[in-house]
């Protein structure tokens, strides 16, 4: 158990001896892929796919294995150590994903199964927030995570709302807030719009979004952000952003699958019924009725996913060992830089998003004249280069952009330029294959 | 990558040569108890808390981190090689439950973040299906799990239902059918009933249970079984069971926190509204409307728990690799026995559940004359031996029974007769200690 006391200090340690990796350059970040054993391993494909999940660092599923064999006890429930170590592992998580994105307490930041998760928790507990004619906003850019619990909402919610859509600007890069401006009205309640776009990679301004709700939406209205793919890339400040709520996934930021972070202001998520009914998110139960507990377990009902909390809060240890958020942003804002530019330089591609590579995260979708995307993907995973091709789960804004898939090429901390040239290397193979075909 | 295809295999060579360990007797696991570092290291405790949560073995989570530093990827949405041995794995991870319950195909099975997010997502969907005045039945010895969910859709789902409870038999010892039956009526539309308790250790009878339903509900009324306390130590057939749905947790059967089963007869999954909406479980989304995946999809927004399905789905291997489902449960019938036998012994102990040895799970929950359960924890924690004391998420049985607190040793396969008598000992010696004191 001894043992646990040391991981603080070791973190300290990496802290100030990776700092530098992702401080030089494109090719710096060697020492932060030898942490990824999917990365460097002979096998291993060049991973661009980063955005559907990002590989994890030794270090996190050391300690996650380590946490099992060592510590592994139900939480909050106990009288015994086991049971108490563990609580104080999983509350440990709780603090550290509080500092990473700053918010004002850690009774607003919520363990769930995921960002899915945490957005149906949202469409379904703000329901009773509603009534008939009310407006929930989205933009034509968003994961279907951010359009599907709402479109339940309006058919299953017993309530009449309306969902209306935002637009992007005119090169179709990041949205239009002046056409957001004329979307919301007095009615407006929910404005529920992505931070990072999985597919354009613009990042949304959020204080121009809260300026309009506060000028134009209900005063009751709330503002959610999808921090899913910000959160993994740069340093989010959930009071500065001036967002009401949060949610982003470990999995997509060197964590495990099955946690999920939900942030809200502690006064609305008082004010919030419970979502999911069970243990531990109780006061007292009667055959008459029970009370819930206070924040944040009345939104942890049941037993927890423990480990993969835990395991959120190594993630989160690692990134700051490697330098913190402002370095990998700063990195990944070189790479994707990089990206866009040799990709733009591929003839017969056609890149979605801004067109100012300033404006854009480590990411680019695209489609190649004349080719299916499908037998892009297909002939570069045939070459060991790692890409995903289809609508990314962003179909209405495939719709919106007059296009039925795209390819997408996504990096995180363990890319480098290598990786970069060598799949536009194998893109220029597989297109000229194409073409001498005549396909 | 090759190397996970030893692992059907390796499983085979476990069963072969670890089948014996779990007949022989009370001291037969020594096998098994080395599988669990958390039992064998010299700082463990006497570990008698896995009906909150078991230990896991080492094989199960080193299966866990060769997948993640080997395999991990997003499922079911890429177009590489990564995606796709991930997607197998996930998906043999439900092809082994499946099996393991006895499914009719895997369609029904669903995973989830848990067994209580099973029970949500029943009694979010099924509201649709109840009407004014319907009556949904439960036991006084329902875990809170089963109770809150339902207690939420009466108080906030729409519909004015009332919840009936039935109690326990005579002895308090067991589900009172007779009681049952007077209360299911033609407006009955839902019966949740435990499998096995968590805190008196009995089983219902579920085909008696089925037949009540049948003889007296309404047609369309649904039999939800809570298997959290089942599945890890019994064989079960669901079909056999003659249930509608049935859930349970991995980590209380020697998997990961994180995941959980719910599997439902096909024809009444297919008829349920979706209950997260997001991705994957979608076949299209426009700004207009979605349309939803087939089965069991429909049920699985987002990136799934995926390496915790899959660690779901090694645990499963490892409880068949040490015998089977009914080898565990005879062996923890003996085990149990012996436990009542020898804690009944002890003066001034009273144990909740079945009189009868022959009606117990290798659980009990029990309380000491005038000693308050929680210093009997306490003491037994400083002596390392780790029990829970409290209401172990069961209230109402705790108020139907006239008592506010019991404390719960609870066994697994790992456990063996010297973990009983060693706890034994040292809870004679604290009540000993108590005495003593005049406490």
């Amino acid at each position: 158990m001894r043992k646990l006391l040391l991981a603080p200090l070791l973190c300290s340690f990496m802290l100030l001896s990776a700092f530098l990796p992702l401080v030089g350059g494109l090719h710096a970040p060697l020492s932060v892929r030898q942490d990824f054993p999917l990365i460097t391993s002979p096998a291993s494909p060049i991973y661009l796919d980063s955005s559907a999940t990002s590989q994890k660092p030794t270090f996190v599923v050391d300690k996650m294995r380590e946490y099992e064999l060592t510590t592994n006890s139900n939480v909050h429930r106990g009288a015994h150590k086991l049971s108490r170590d563990a609580t104080d592992m999983y509350e440990a998580a709780r603090d550290k994903l509080t500092t990473f994105i700053n918010a004002p307490s850690r009774r607003g930041v919520v363990f769930t199964s995921g960002a899915t998760h945490s957005l149906n928790l949202l469409a379904k507990t703000l329901a009773t927030n509603l009534e008939d004619g009310d407006e929930i906003i989205l933009s034509v850019m968003e994961h279907h995570s951010n359009i599907v619990p709402w479109q339940m909402l309006r058919d299953f919610g017993g309530v009449s709302v309306k969902i209306k859509w935002c637009n992007l600007d005119e090169e179709g890069g990041s949205l239009d807030y002046e056409h957001l401006a004329t979307l919301v009205t007095p009615r407006t309640k929910v404005i529920s719009i992505v931070h990072t776009s999985n597919t354009l990679g613009c990042t949304t301004d959020t204080k121009k979004i809260a300026r309009i709700k506060a000028e134009r939406a209900h005063p009751d209205c709330v503002y959610v952000v999808d921090g899913c793919q910000s959160l993994p890339h740069m340093p989010v400040d959930v009071q500065d952003m001036e967002c009401d709520f949060y949610v982003a996934s470990s999995h997509k930021m060197c964590g495990p699958t099955g946690v999920g972070l939900l942030w809200g202001r502690e006064e609305l998520l008082d004010s919030l019924n419970p979502f999911f009914g069970g243990g531990e998110m109780i006061d007292e139960v009667t055959t008459e009725g029970s009370t819930y507990a206070a924040l944040p377990g009345k939104f942890e009902a049941g037993t927890p996913c423990i480990s993969q909390a835990i395991g959120f809060g190594f993630a989160i240890d690692y990134l700051n060992s490697i330098g913190g958020m402002a370095k990998v942003h700063e990195y990944e804002k070189k790479l994707g830089s990089y990206l866009h530019e040799k990709l733009s330089a591929v003839e017969g591609v056609k890149i979605y998003g801004p067109s100012d590579p300033g404006e854009r995260s480590a990411l680019c979708a695209f489609s190649v004249d004349g080719i299916h995307v499908s037998d892009i993907a297909s002939f570069l995973d045939m070459e060991n280069v790692a890409v995903r091709a289809g609508h990314h789960c962003t179909q209405p804004l495939h719709t919106y952009l007059e296009i039925s898939h795209t390819a997408r090429a996504s990096c995180y901390v363990y890319n480098d330029e290598n990786d970069v040239d060598e799949f536009v290397n194998k893109l220029r193979e597989t297109i000229d294959f194409f073409k001498s075909t005549g396909a």
